[in-house]
């Protein structure tokens, strides 16, 4: 049996990268994995070469429209749409279609949380697909619902974790995410020219204003009974690719660096896509670009008695993409690393 | 009367922009400015244009060697050495010359906080040239002997020492500043290979151990009586030039954003080179390219009880060589906005 | 007395420049020369602050409508407004009012190449403005109408002028130049998105169809009485500022390196803006960047028969706004180099 | 049974890229070709991970000196060496090894031409690993000694061949040729620092002087009984990965633009790594990052009379390690394409 594979949204840069790892996927190459329905909206109709010129195996597909029509008869349906038609779309499809949504409509829990940050009634809340967060693998594997999470949130959550889980620092924290440009998706705007972000470094969405502050502090709120306070502040780099997470937090007793390290690799020692570094090395994104890694290193600094966790990843593969198809190997019950690059391309 | 100026260790970066910007000084156009011997070390017998191609004015000029004989009889003196050297040439150099360090030998005034951090003895200290700090402007104007301070320190100092000063925000200080690449100066390496650069993040010198970690301590510590905390990650971003620095702190009663603003507005009022954005608005490192500008934002994040300062500058002009002529210009009694831009080249 | 200057079209990447080369020119500073009307379109009634925050001093100007009301009574008029509007500008000023316009409807002489090339009316000619043409500075000082040349032909003509008159090479010309982003302008579009453009190198209008073709061909022309061939490929490179150009042309003769150095550095020895390098040394973007200054270097390769020419401009500076500050101190008679930086904003 | 394959200089860009390769290789994943030893020489003794971290599965592999003992018993081995040094390892290992070698030593069969361009004597010549160019899949198919092409030359061979071959273009060529900077390896250089990349533009090695120059010559030459010349200009641009090429040649005949197209797409018809554009797109280095692809588009400027093709290969891995790894499996009979992405990781 051939499984039929859907990707809605399929011509942003989530989609384009669900495409580049379903294509080097074994089972696509072994034939047990078809590409099925391609869509888009205002592209509806295009050929996916003037569109993706980087997959030239699917040069002479045309992306369909958006419609329940196009999508249904899919095994896996990938939604990588603007939030809000997600949750449309994600409604209409049958209950036993594994979908998988790179959106925001299904991440956060508290409806009031949602209102706060995107304006507009909550849709519900689906399986969160952070298979590092302890016993979402296990529901990830039993559910045919995914929400895949924020790139920030994966990156920030996947630093914090062990660390506020263990108790040995307080979930007080202090979190400056820098990314790359791709983050800000496939749409133009004068602020997201190449002339106005190479060269250059700029916070925005300050002050907790950015929508995947909440989600962080849900993630976090998962593993502590105490109450979680998330500094947040974003800043856009003159990169592709990557997000570089630092995370400070107040430190708890006489936390030494060797226990803060014993946790961290304790946490991810079964973990395929998080490498803990050996101590003196700092993650570097590039090492990550194009795989789906999520590199960390956790220090302890004594003088200002807070522990500093910093985490690398490719906002586009585990920060989105990667993630979405890690997800879809759980659920369909695929080695969970099948098609899924460990190897960053760097430099 | 016209003043010699000379650039001991002109051909590094702080060098280099230290000629540009005398180079369109209006003492220089005036003929009242003279730029005389230029030194280096290994590059001594070199022609500049050979080193320094942009600075087509100088090209047939030639690179002599960093001795006393050499650098006497200058009416200025600009350091643009490593440090320890410094110290060294400082020493030597007659008390009637006005000698500008662009190296850390003179910066800390503690000589505990210097072998710690630079392990070697303590050289002593000089007056600090941030002329934005309470009374600095008057002892610039009143010596000879000025050390321009550290790159990082500069965009943290400017940003913090408002809200710290005015008591809105505990010195409890949680700081990440991305800098561009040419803050680790003209030193080959592979660490700082443009392949190793490019499209990649990067923290380094983590968890206390950045040498600027005392320095931006101390300047805070200079408009407080409480205990000052600094949590300093430095990040190396792919731009060339340009420091992003932000600040949180937890905040002080319930200080609005109103207030805090009126507080940064009514401490830079008369400031040339530091520029409040109006709300809404981030600093970008762009739009300090080439300038001697820093630009500040301050917030608050209401529901983290923190206060959020952000501030931009070009690490080689307002971080280093930018500030050496503006103490130059206070010194010597010039106009202290003579030969500095204000405007930034951007895009 | 002071002279008024206007800048129409204001808010974009020439009209920003030009702004930033006036705010420190002599004139300026010693109040005899007034920044006037600042015009834009769809951003008329905002404030300089959030258009163009380079540009502190401006801060609180706000940008008026492009209407000849507004730019009636001022000295001198900068035009960087869409192709097609300038033309309408123009004719409507005052035939005293010193009118120098950035785009391209006055720069070709033959209407024919204009109506294949621009797909509109012809509107004529003015005198056009590189002064290191021959004659051309004599007509820049005698004339209140200047076209300000493309930023390609710029870089084309500069590098290949000299050979051609000399008669050292064939007119049959093969040129590749390689630009930064900001040359399309502050424009929104998919393709220009950072993400599509840093680490991202594609040539683009090539086979003759970039509308620079007949302005390079119609400049050289100027100096021979054989044809003119141009292949002329442009290439979009990850940078914000700079146009590198490589021409290659078959040597006539016997013609040796030195021989062609000689018409090189005969060619441009009194000029202030053309830098022809050592004999080794390449031109580097980096080196002019934010600067006036045109770098040349010229080659002989023996086996291939060709010459190879290289230069670097900045397209937004000696491109664009430098050159039109150049024409303007000409046409003015105030010194050619004022304001006008020859040192590069190096690294 | 397993196959045993070595990296001999390993830690640099071409030995990084091969394991990169290697590890997604499907004979890899099946347990069936085994990474054995990894040498290099100032890092022997050194861990993968402090070498390369972008490769976390050999994290704890440690580097192995490169002798013949250390590389005998190996079934593969690739040479990532300095030039010359590969020729003494390529000498001593087993005629039954396969030896891919990534340095220059093999590729140029004229002794002249290597000793000119190289400087010292010649080695003799290998099989020459572009598989596209007519005959030499079959000869590597049954070689055990294989020389990796340079990556300028295989971005330009690919380019140009097919136009010369068909006789459509005279091999009178002007080739200009922008390359990343992962091109100048992984040593340290004041030249290749971040700070003096980024940003910038830069042509080097300039008017025939190049060592890919004959090589280059040496290709086109198989096709065609006419001279060749070729000027080549090879120019440095701030992006880490791959090479955009521009060849225009003189047209022979009425050759029309829909006639170029046929010959490129029959040429190329049942090629898995060459993709020709369709018309009116250009090749972007960005859809071919971390692939083994090469776009090629082909154009007429009628009023120029020459042909321009434009390339665009991954330097790391069309232009070195995918082209290894290419050539064994040609060389070992596995699926020409297997463990060679063919999407790139854009943006």
């Amino acid at each position: 049996m051939t499984l039929k594979v859907a990707v809605a949204g399929a011509t942003g840069y989530a989609g384009g990268e669900i495409l580049r790892l379903l294509l080097q996927h074994p089972q696509f190459l072994a034939g047990k994995l078809e590409i099925g329905a391609l869509t888009g909206n205002s592209n509806a109709g295009q050929k996916v070469t003037d569109l993706m010129p980087h997959l030239p195996q699917l040069a002479d597909r045309v992306i369909d429209s958006t419609t329940i029509e196009v999508l249904d008869g899919h095994d896996v349906v990938f939604l990588g749409l603007p939030h809000g038609f997600s949750a449309e779309i994600g409604a209409a499809l049958s209950d036993d279609t594994l979908v998988i949504d790179c959106a925001a409509d299904f991440r956060l829990k508290n409806a009031d949380d949602w209102e706060a940050y995107y304006g507009s009634e909550h849709a519900g809340s689906w399986t969160y697909g952070i298979p590092e967060m302890p016993g979402h693998r296990e529901q990830i594997a039993s559910d045919k619902r995914i929400a895949v999470p924020g790139c920030f949130p994966t990156g920030a959550t996947l630093a914090i974790l062990p660390a506020v889980k263990a108790g040995i620092a307080e979930p007080d924290i202090s979190i400056v995410s820098i990314t790359g440009v791709s983050g800000a998706g496939k749409k133009s705007s004068v602020a997201m020219l190449g002339s106005e972000t190479m060269g250059s470094l700029k916070a925005y969405n300050t002050a907790g204003r950015h929508r995947h502050t909440p989600e962080v502090a849900q993630n976090i709120a998962e593993v502590t009974d105490k109450d979680v306070t998330i500094s947040f502040t974003p800043v856009l780099a003159p990169l592709p690719r990557g997000i570089l997470t630092t995370a400070t937090l107040p430190l708890v007793g006489d936390v030494t660096e060797d226990m803060a390290r014993q946790v961290y690799e304790g946490f991810y020692s079964a973990e395929p896509f998080v490498h803990v570094l050996s101590a003196g090395a700092q993650p570097q994104t590039q090492n990550v670009v194009g795989s789906n890694m999520c590199h960390v290193q956790v220090e302890v600094d004594i003088k200002a008695r807070r522990l500093l966790v910093t985490s690398a990843i490719d906002n586009l593969t585990k920060g989105t993409a990667g993630a979405a198809v890690q997800c879809m190997n759980i659920a369909l019950g695929f080695d969970e690393t099948a098609g899924l690059p460990q190897a960053g391309v760097a430099p």
